[in-house]
């Protein structure tokens, strides 16, 4: 994949992914490192509790898309480093047998004052299962690395004045 | 650990947690699972990034969040399900070796008018490491259960009128 700097990015480009399948083991293995509650770790056990079944961790949910993410056409150069998140929800379950995939779109661009050659990409990452469903939503604000000078001409150097 | 139902919490109380330590393989580990970056994945590479060294994912650091929060001083009945996130931030990387811990304040309480028998919390959760330094900090809005009509006489019906 060609690696994408704050340069070429703009407003309302979307991105799509691949697809990962979630099964019953995965959600128990996890919950079991990491969210042991009945819900996520028994299906007899969560029938009786506010899921009405097994139903993943949403850490669980937001791990696998940070991996849909890293494989994703969205490439950033750097790499994804999440500075902050505005909100996270969890709209729906995700149950075993889930095929989850996600929709990225940019929503804003902040070239850095203090770091000419960077910037604050504001993206929507919504998170969907095999019935286009959505069982995540979250808007994220992650460091984009600019072109370099050499690389870019004038391009960065007007960027820096914002 | 007595089970907390929503008449029993109060807007400015303080929970804390035990200790949960972080390595090098862990955070390796589930890098390869779920955030295969080279800042994430081995120390060499992890130099020359922003992050100059081997840092955890994020969601890493959210999971055992959440592993810390089960095993809290913090236990309402029902268990811990997020509504939703307001924002979460990771203020600093956590380093191979560090101690993670948890603080929990309860902010605002909003029984449901559509559920009566139930309410949302928003509580704000400090991550800290060994230093007493902020790693990750989130407010969420979890559903908490009230206590039954039969269990707290005319309280629970008090409340269902807000």
């Amino acid at each position: 994949m060609t690696k994408l700097f704050l340069e070429d990015l703009a407003v309302g480009q979307h991105f799509g992914s691949g697809c990962l399948r979630i099964d019953a083991e995965d959600i128990k293995r996890f919950a079991t490192e990491f969210d042991p509650q009945p819900f996520h770790l028994n299906e007899q056990a969560a029938r009786e509790t506010i899921f009405r079944g097994l139903a993943a961790s949403g850490w669980h949910t937001a791990a696998l898309t940070m991996r849909l993410l890293v494989e994703s056409e969205f490439d950033p150069a750097g790499g994804f480093v999440g500075a902050s998140m505005d909100e996270l929800r969890w709209p729906r379950p995700v149950r075993p047998g889930d095929e989850l995939r996600i929709k990225i779109e940019i929503l804003e661009i902040r070239p850095s004052r203090s770091r000419p050659g960077q910037g604050i990409v504001k993206i929507r990452v919504a998170t969907l299962n095999q019935k286009d469903k959505a069982v995540q939503v979250y808007i994220a604000n992650i460091v984009v690395l600019g072109r370099r000078k050499e690389d870019s001409g004038g391009k960065a150097a007007a960027d820096e004045k914002i």
